[in-house]
């Protein structure tokens, strides 16, 4: 594929930052990839991975030059880097980010970006438990959605430009307004990452039960909330600061369902819980045939290979 | 090996039942293997599957001759099944079972299991999210924990011998009071799944967000809760019914834990959720640790191909 850009900024280089460099490389989507990184570590190691050419300490050194710069830190710190970098952005680039939530980026983002330059945010809905530059690979944005939040008079040029960039990057792209995107991605990502969190530390914290036993016995669902409770910490705090309003609004919504569970259950009401439960199978079934997640069993064991050599042992003509 | 048993029963023939038959097959534990499953289809699917040699409709008719006896099935209907199979037990037999509760088990079944039977419940803490005879396989139950709990005057040695086979299952074991069991699911698997059901039934009935966009933008997290909220929807109102109070116990400290969290969020209180997110790390290297989990990353992507393929991807030297 021609490049579809000369030098593309990345404006920190962990997970999501490294992945980029590994999805634009694998298509040589651009000439130049360079990036940013607080600690001299980070810098050595993209470096040393050949994740970019060039590894700076200040977003105003890695933007100048670039045509397309995507902020790849926590989103608590947006603010202070548009600020940084403002001066040094080149007319006619794009400014985006691979943010968890839009409103607060378009807030914080949005009053540094200089006229003639391009500022749509985005959101590429894809992750893992890992973090860091040695975290990343090409194949993380295939067949993942990526949501996109230009600010009302984007310049529709410059859309069509990074919906085409990420394609490339193996994703497929949605264009909606930041607040409607907050407000999904709250019941999809935030408020689940919350409650794995929370029983968590719920079971850390139990007087009868030691944590030697629940992490021996937590293969019975236990297990797979820790893995996504082992997300970066950081970022996700500045989730849950910037999407104050909406995550508040689901997680009364998740409560008010528990009580009404938790009522059945006290109550014997056996009849609740099966309906409830049954319906549930719909939702997996919908994942599953928007190619979301694969069919292939994945708790109680180690990952996939066991299922899929169990699934061989059976006998012939099966 | 020897074979340790000339017939095992397995009443009920789904996941748990079906692994079993692979598991011990794989090694040789028994002569013969039969079951019960109260449909045609599924006792022809066990024999056309190979999983027994002989598929019955009454549990009386499976444990005639039976050294071991094996109930899996939901645990609403074990009272009734012991009751139909007690005269039927073979003096000297083990009759155990493989439900996710266990103080209910010993009220359910104790009362039936005549004089000279070994009663000795069970709990292979191991399961994927489907279900029926054909989801089984043979390493199902490998490097997993099984508890058992036998009630106070149980003979040792049909404990030993029960411990000898599911280890020869693959399994670990452990022997605990059918109380402290039950108190230990509760956190580490009844919560665990009571909350993943409820996020998928609060997903389903916003207003604001559609079916669509929560399936779309799964990749989130939302995914991960959805695959535990699969499991059989029978088998999971039997436990939250039998396991009452101890599920109560857990829930309310998991709620009032989640208080904390959402006015944490509420007042931007950053250092609250980073310490709390930070702290969780902790509990998932000790499953890492113990061996009840792998390290490769597991979400946000379709199953560990990708990952491993994106590892392999990176330049050489990495």
């Amino acid at each position: 594929m021609t490049a579809m850009f000369e030098r593309v900024a990345l404006i920190g280089i962990g997970l999501i930052g490294s992945s980029l460099s590994h999805a634009i490389r694998r298509r040589g989507l651009a000439r130049q990839i360079v990036c940013t990184a607080q600690s001299e570590k980070s810098r050595d190691t993209a470096l040393r991975l050949g994740l970019v050419t060039s590894a700076y300490a200040t977003a105003a050194e890695a933007v100048r030059d670039a045509d397309l710069v995507i902020l790849c830190t926590p989103v608590g710190v947006y603010g202070e880097i548009a600020k940084s970098m403002s001066s040094a952005l080149k007319p006619g680039a794009i400014v985006t980010d691979v943010g968890s939530v839009k409103s607060a980026v378009l807030r914080d983002v949005g009053p540094f970006v200089p006229k003639g330059v391009h500022f749509i945010p985005g959101h590429p809905i894809a992750g893992t438990e890992h973090s860091g530059p040695e975290a990343g690979f090409a194949e993380l944005f295939d067949g993942r959605w990526c949501v996109l939040t230009p600010p009302p008079g984007a310049d529709q040029a410059a859309v069509d430009r990074l919906v085409a960039f990420w394609q490339a990057c193996g994703s497929y792209v949605e264009v909606m307004d930041a607040e409607h995107h907050d407000l999904v991605l709250a019941i999809t990502s935030h408020v689940p990452h919350l409650i794995a969190y929370n029983i968590v530390n719920t079971a850390r914290h139990l007087e009868r039960v030691t944590d030697t036993e629940v992490i021996k016995f937590s293969a019975g669902g236990f297990r797979d909330f820790t893995r996504i409770a082992a997300s970066d910490p950081v970022m996700w705090r500045d989730v849950f600061l910037n999407n104050k309003e909406a995550v508040l609004e689901m997680l009364g919504r998740f409560t008010e369902d528990l009580t009404q569970l938790q009522r059945a259950i006290r109550f014997g009401d056996g009849t609740t819980l099966h309906k409830l439960f049954v319906e549930s199978r719909a939702t997996r079934r919908g994942i599953i045939e928007a190619g979301q997640d694969t069919e292939a069993p994945d708790f109680g064991r180690h990952g996939s290979d066991a299922a899929a050599k169990g699934r061989s042992s059976k006998p012939a003509g099966s």
